[in-house]
Formats: C-alpha cells, structure tokens, sequence
C-alpha cells in the first residue's frame, strides 16, 4: 500500500478519496494532470504532496517540445506550486527542484528524477527518525489518540505521526490508538485503515470524542503531523487539531508534533501569517453525493493553528525539541539548513 | 414544523432522521411504537422525548383492555422509561404521570391526557422564560456557536438554547450564528435547518471548525441545551459539548447552557454519575447507508460530561444561576419543586 508510485515518467496514486471502499490506482502523465490530483486531494498530506509534485516536475521536463526550457520549466512549477496554499512541504520540494534546471535539457531531466527520488528517500528516513524519537513513549497498555492521517498514505512510507505505531508494534509492543474521524474529508478513515492493514489495535472516534477520552484519563499522548511549522513554533495542521491541544493541555495529556524539517518555514514568524486554505462548502454539505444539510452556508477551514505554548514538544529527525524560536533556530544552526 | 402533534389518541411525529432532506410525519399508535420511536431518534432532544413519553403513556392507557389498569400502566411506563438512559427529563415526565394514575381507567385515561398538554405546554412557556433570560445578549453584530439541536424540533417550541434567537429576531436584531454539524448524527443540520427557515443567519461548520471561530473572536458567546444537569452544576449534553467549554475557558468566551428545571437532577450528586448512553457503531462507520471506514472498532457514547466550572451560567425558566451546588439549591428551595 504505497501512495506515490513513480516509473519512468509514468507516476501512479494511489486515489486516497476512494479509499477505503474501494482500492484504486491511476497513472498521471501530464503536470496538469498531476496538478489535479493535488487539488482533488487524490493524494494529500504534507509530504505527499511535496513527493507529488517533485515526480509532477520531472514529468512536466520529459513532455517538453521546443522553446526555452527554462521559462517553460517555471510555467511547470508556478502551476504546481499553486494547487494547495498551506503545506510547505509543495513549495520546498519545488524549490529543490528549481535549483537544479539548466539548459541542457536531457541532464535536466536525469538531475530532476534523481532530486525526485531523493525527495522521496529521504522522507522515509525522516520518518523512521521521528519514529525512533518517539516509540519510547509507546509501550504496553498505553493509549494514543491520533488526528487525520500522518501516516503511509500521507508520506512515502512509515508516516510522520504513525512512524512511532509501526515501529513498536514491529518490536511486539501492544497498545491502542484512538482514530478521530477528520471531518469533513474523514482522513481519520485512512489512518484507522491502514493501522489496522498493520494489524495495529484501532478504535474510530468522532472529532467531538476526543475530549471524553482524555477525561476519563484513557490517553496516553495526542501524536499528530502538520502542514507548516512557523519560526516561532506555532503550528498549522487539519481542522480539529487546535480544540484536540486545548483539551490536552486542560486535562494534561502531553501533546506531540511529528514536524520533519521540510515542513518548518522559518520565513513566517507565527502561526497567524500562514495562509489557511478554504476548502469547497460541498465537503461539509454533501457525502458521498448525498446531501447532508439544506442550508449551503458553510465555513470550511482546511486547517487550524495551533500555538506553540499548547505543544508539548515538536518531534523532528534531529530528536524532540521544544515548540520555541529558540529551539527552532538553534536546530536550523546545527543542520546548516 | 412541529416536532409532536397529538390528537384524540394519535401521537403525529415529525421523522428527523429524514429531515432535512425529507419532510415526513408518521402516526403512531401504540406504546411499542412510540418507545421505538424514542429509541430510533425519530424524536429526539431531551424536552421532546419527555412530552413524547408522556402522550406514550395516554396512548397506553388508552389501549386498555382488561386486567389490573395500575399494574398494566407499570408496564407501559417501565417500556417507555427504558427507552433512552441519559435525559432525566423522560424519567421526570414519566414520574408525573405515573403519579395521577388510578384504578378508574377512564377517570386516568382523562386525567393522562390532561397531564401530557400540560407537560407540553409548560415547555413553551420554559423555553420562552430562557429566551428571555439570554435575548439581552443577542444584540446586532453578535455572533454565537450552538451544538447539535436545542431547538424547535427539540422541544414543543422555540427551544431551549434558540429560544432567544428566536425572540431576537422577531425584535428586528441583526446577529449571526454558527451551527456545530454534530457528528455523528449530524443534529446540526436540524439546526441549521429550522433557523434557517425562520430566517436567521446560519452557517454550518464541522464540530473541529468551532475552536477556530472562538481563536478569530467570532464568537460572542456559545448556547448549548443539556440532557440532564447534576446537583452540582455539571452538565451532561450531546457529544462534543465538553470540547466546546473547555475551548470557551482557552479563549474566555462565555459560555452558557440552556437548562429548563427539568432537566435538572438533585439524586444525582455530579455528572460522573449520570449514565452515559452508548449507541450502534454504525452511526460513526455508516452515513445515509455509505459506508465510511472499514474499521468496526468503534466508540460511540452519545453524550459527554461539562464539569461546572467551565458554565459561565445556566440559564433556567427563573434567570440565570451559577452552576454551583449552592445556586442550585437555591433555586429548588425557591421553587419548593
């Protein structure tokens, strides 16, 4: 079950708005096509979506005719880079990609695929740092509760969140996740599915039963990815995300960002200054083409910020640091980046 | 759009698990039916259910046929009582008309029937009382949150918690309010539905969205309805009220619940001890007959706990009170209930 499956200019996705009734895969061979599959969501979440569009770049250089290279290189990457406005996972992976175009186009093309399937390897072992910075935490009869999918299908491989699950549970460690459901897109689905794929013990919750769990004392820790991390340690991730670190801090459940480094943006200084995306009034009003509400006045938020004071620490592949400028800038120090 | 409508041993429900979709009224005309009813949702709210059981009861009476009547009543009573655990205000009818029966059948079947418009009636009259107790602060450019649907369909009329939006807008007030969707039977909509259609300015959100709102201080204040209050002012009221309040302390939005006298509970010493219903995990995994996960490891309770040090007030038939044991008392004494 991988999400992003790239072959000799043929890049196939697994269609995660089907999931998981049915198991779809299809194959983009054009940056508009790819550029879609963004936008629809047929491959979402922050890393994903950089992995996405990195491959979507190379794509875009194999279909290129005659012209100048470089301008219509630019005109590849402005359109993917305009598909989703939040995670800046995309315009990371599509600045690496930049930076290499030259003019001769067949080396091009060999350096983007090669820069591609580094992106992409290089999120796997992210993931499996933040897994190990995280797994001591995962130990038998503990309980976790879990938001959206940072998981396989939202990365190339191990997830972000998840990565911390599929490692104890591979070392015969024996505890529970709780699964909030994500309304509108139900992303929690995902999560709970593949988990479960793992043979991992899953219980789906509603959005609104986060809280009671962590009442009655039940949860260990909230682990959940983000979409962008400011300079100052805010974060942005999905919708429900913000009320779920209010109610840990209230009853006290530590709270845990899986933040791989590409995701940080050390241009914005706080949470309020990244932009939200504002997702179609349907996602909310209708489900499975079946409408859910007469009234067509919605508000939908894809994501929420969550403020750095509400965090217990941010889990990256350099190890947990705290949700601070301070933290952050010193980490960026060390990693040169 | 009436919820309840009885006539001459007929008990008319609207079906809202059809609405808004469907407009559909069914007649029911035995006790059996009606506890389904009440078990199924096609009436919910705890001030509906209440008068629902009660008319139940004057259609048991009414189908009397030979025996002992008081004995036979117990039965009626014990069907209806054992239909929904967790709004006290279905045992509090229940007590009231169990109290006026006697063995003259057709004395009681009178007397029943009396008692159950009388129930009915004192609930408009409640609801109005709270939604003169909080119209003051539905003022032009206020904005409120509501969860699930304490409203109209909810009760005999106007609601607990809309009850002063409806006051409001007849005086010509020019205010906004966000409707929680409420997963996972989506109650919202309801909301939406009969706000909407009275011609109030409605917007829907999903329940994780209300937090944000309360962060951009949209929010004026939040009004919720509740199911059963303890002697110490906590309160028990649809899934996903607790993440609200806790959210309103964050962000200091007050927040208040519409709490009718009876709903509240003396025997009862804190919402702890206040039965929690749990219902089918297909209401989570399954909407409009889609399926939404593949994971049947569900958690469902219908209901969560508010502890009272999070209610800015309740708002009751007499004004506001603290949600203090002290508060509480006092007003029972007044009252001498």
């Amino acid at each position: 079950m991988r999400a992003i499956n790239y072959d000799d200019g043929q890049l196939t996705l697994l269609d995660q708005t089907k999931l998981p009734t049915e198991t779809v895969y299809k194959t983009y061979e054009s940056v508009e096509e790819v550029a879609r599959a963004i936008e629809e969501m047929v491959v979402r979440g922050a890393p994903a979506i950089g992995i996405t569009a990195a491959y979507g770049t190379v794509i875009g250089a194999r279909k290129f005719v005659s012209g100048d290279f470089k301008v219509y290189m630019q005109k590849v990457i402005k359109r993917l880079w305009h598909t989703r406005p939040t995670a800046v996972n995309l315009h990371w992976a599509l600045e690496r990609m930049e930076q290499i175009i030259t003019d001769d186009v067949d080396d091009s093309i060999q350096l983007l695929e090669q820069e591609a399937r580094l992106i992409e390897a290089e999120d796997t072992d992210i993931n499996l740092a933040i897994g190990n910075t995280l797994k001591h935490l995962v130990q038998d009869k503990t309980a976790f509760l879990i938001h959206c999918n940072p998981g396989r299908l939202a990365t190339s491989d191990y997830g972000t969140a998840t990565a911390p699950f599929y490692l104890a549970h591979e070392a015969g460690v024996k505890f529970k996740v709780y699964s909030d459901e994500t309304r509108p897109r139900l992303q929690g689905a995902l999560t709970a599915y593949e988990l479960s794929d793992a043979g991992i013990d899953v219980t789906v919750i509603t959005d609104s039963t986060a809280a009671t769990l962590m009442q009655q004392g039940k949860i260990t820790a909230v682990f959940v990815g983000c979409d962008r991390v400011a300079a100052n340690g805010d974060v942005v991730n999905k919708i429900g995300t913000l009320p779920l670190a209010i109610a840990a801090q209230y009853y006290g459940v530590p709270f845990y960002v899986a933040a791989p480094t590409p995701t940080f943006d050390l241009k914005v200084a706080n949470g309020a200054d990244i932009p939200i995306e504002e997702r179609h009034a349907s996602e909310v009003t209708h489900l499975a083409g079946q409408s859910l509400t007469s009234v067509q006045s919605v508000y939908n938020p894809a994501f929420d910020v969550t403020p750095h004071e509400l965090i217990t620490a941010l889990a990256t592949e350099h190890g947990l640091i705290e949700a601070s400028q301070e933290a952050i800038e010193e980490l960026f120090r060390k990693g040169e980046r």
